[in-house]
């Protein structure tokens, strides 16, 4: 029998973002979908498409990576499983995972294929679009998935993004299978209405068998259940999973648990800048609630707390300590 | 005669910034100054530093480099000549340079000294701390410096950093000369005081026989002079060379020209987050004023108003166009 030693155990494709701002003609002569996250497949695609963006800085990201970098500035344990290569990219994902107090001991891959990183254009009205190239990210493999360190966390945590590729779906099933032979809870979350749509059978069939606390925001949760309704896809999700959080920007959350549905405002944000890991950091503030045993309108509060912090500037990792935050709201 | 192309063409040293907040206890316990630059001799150094930072973000840098996209930013035609390797913060720093409208054709080097990068730490007050890597940057030589491109500009705009290694220093010398038979403009800043303790006596003769526009801050203009008097130093500077623009943080700037002195107040900024970068966009400001033949005040003031836009983000380079806010503030 393990011992746990983390809130939140995180699986996903480890990202390097480089950000930088663009207006919407530039989506449209690129036939870009704004808010969506389409793959590029080599990197000629992606120098392509750098070449025509304006200025852009580099942030660590990775939807997963995110979300357990906010646990941790929570003050929660956290430990992050996802592959990088050894190179300038794959040195910056770690160096930052690592000084945010994570546990992270992914090796990474020499030679092949190089770090994964994610062209994001934020149009003016703060909107992100991402165009993301996998690179190593899924070439997670059983090695890399410690049943040991799995084990060890009160909740696994599984972005959506894995099932764009073989190896890593494979991982994927394997983590969820590890943690719950161990007990422990398995969280998911779509990631992307375009990512459900292209692997919906296989989300809804894990949801119903395999996942016990389900994020989705409304194009995704609407995408998974091929309904335009949210309301008709949110009583579908409460029927398929113990626990379904469902975020709607600023229109808040709602979290469906036992046959109730309570609703969360979302924070008040002066002036959204860049609307990079809103999603992320709602799980964040959500999941290190939930391992605390707090109740679930708090974990919905804490979940907006922290993406309102992301949303006001730019980059998916807070730039503010997230603790410090909660406690002057009150949360802790 | 070469026809002028460009308002500035800017030397320096290619450098990626990685920037990461720290408390003064981790500067004091690395025996860093706080505000100055130092240099690092090896990628083991960076290795050290890096390992103890905290999250940090990569942003392109470089002291002429910033100045010079500041120049961009308001309007001005402008170029850039600097050493990067081949490699990702090569094509990061080339990318954003070129983004940023600014001409740059110096070819990267293979092989060798990877891209220089400096690890910038920001403590609670604001103020930048770097520690920097030149690696590949200082290996310019004749071929890059094509005399065709640097007459081409109205003002050649030199980093005193360039005397830390002497393959820089000769390029220095080689730009100056072909600026100089040109009939151009030759601009200095000192960049920094250790840096000015480092040549004091070259830096002298060099604003004495080759200089017209002398960029100093209150150390780097002391430590030339060896007094701990302001005034002293500002003195000796207005004999030394036709214009010297001497600036003092929040106290403002003093432009001495011809025997008379103009201060001008800095620009009010709402709180001051990362001054990485002031004094370049201060030349920025100034030397796009100047070349556009505005009178010295108006020139100081576009600096000011560069400088207040820089501290207000994390980063050296512009986050909003500085030409909008030049409009926005009547000077332009």
């Amino acid at each position: 029998m393990t011992a746990i030693k983390y809130d939140v155990v995180g699986i996903g494709n480890a990202i390097v973002d480089i950000i930088g701002r663009c207006d919407d003609a530039y989506l449209a002569s690129h036939s870009l979908t704004k808010g969506g996250m389409q793959l590029l497949f080599d990197l000629a695609a992606v120098d392509a498409l750098y070449k025509g963006m304006g200025p852009a800085i580099e942030i660590s990201g990775g939807s997963a990576a995110n979300t357990i970098v906010g646990v941790a500035s929570l003050g929660g344990k956290a430990a992050y499983i996802g592959k990088v290569a050894d190179d300038e990219f794959g040195r910056i994902f770690a160096h930052d995972i690592r000084a945010s107090g994570v546990t992270y001991e992914t090796a990474p891959a020499k030679g092949g294929a190089p770090t994964a990183r994610s062209l994001i254009l934020v149009t003016p009205d703060g909107e992100r679009t991402m165009n993301t190239f996998l690179g190593v990210s899924p070439e997670l493999n059983g090695a890399e998935l410690k049943p040991d360190l799995i084990a060890a966390g009160k909740i696994v945590y599984l972005e959506g993004y894995l099932f764009d590729r073989d190896e890593a779906k494979a991982a994927f099933r394997e983590a969820a299978s590890i943690a719950a032979k161990a007990g422990r809870k398995v969280a998911l979350t779509l990631s992307d209405g375009f990512c459900v749509d292209r692997h919906r059978d296989e989300f809804r069939r894990l949801i119903k068998e395999q996942v016990d606390i389900l994020f989705a925001n409304e194009s995704e949760i609407t995408a998974l259940y091929q309904t335009t309704s949210f309301e008709e896809a949110a009583r579908q999700a409460a029927v398929d999973v113990k626990l379904a959080v469902l975020t709607r920007s600023a229109k808040g959350a709602v979290i469906h648990s036992d046959g109730k549905a309570i609703a969360v405002a979302a924070a008040p944000v002066a002036k959204v800048i860049d609307t990079t890991g809103a999603g992320d950091l709602y799980a964040a503030g959500f999941l290190f609630g939930f391992a605390a045993g707090r109740d679930l309108e708090t974990c919905g509060k804490l979940g907006s707390m922290a993406a309102a912090e992301i949303i006001s500037h730019v980059g998916a990792r807070p730039e503010q300590p997230l603790d410090k935050l909660a406690r002057e709201s009150g949360l802790l």
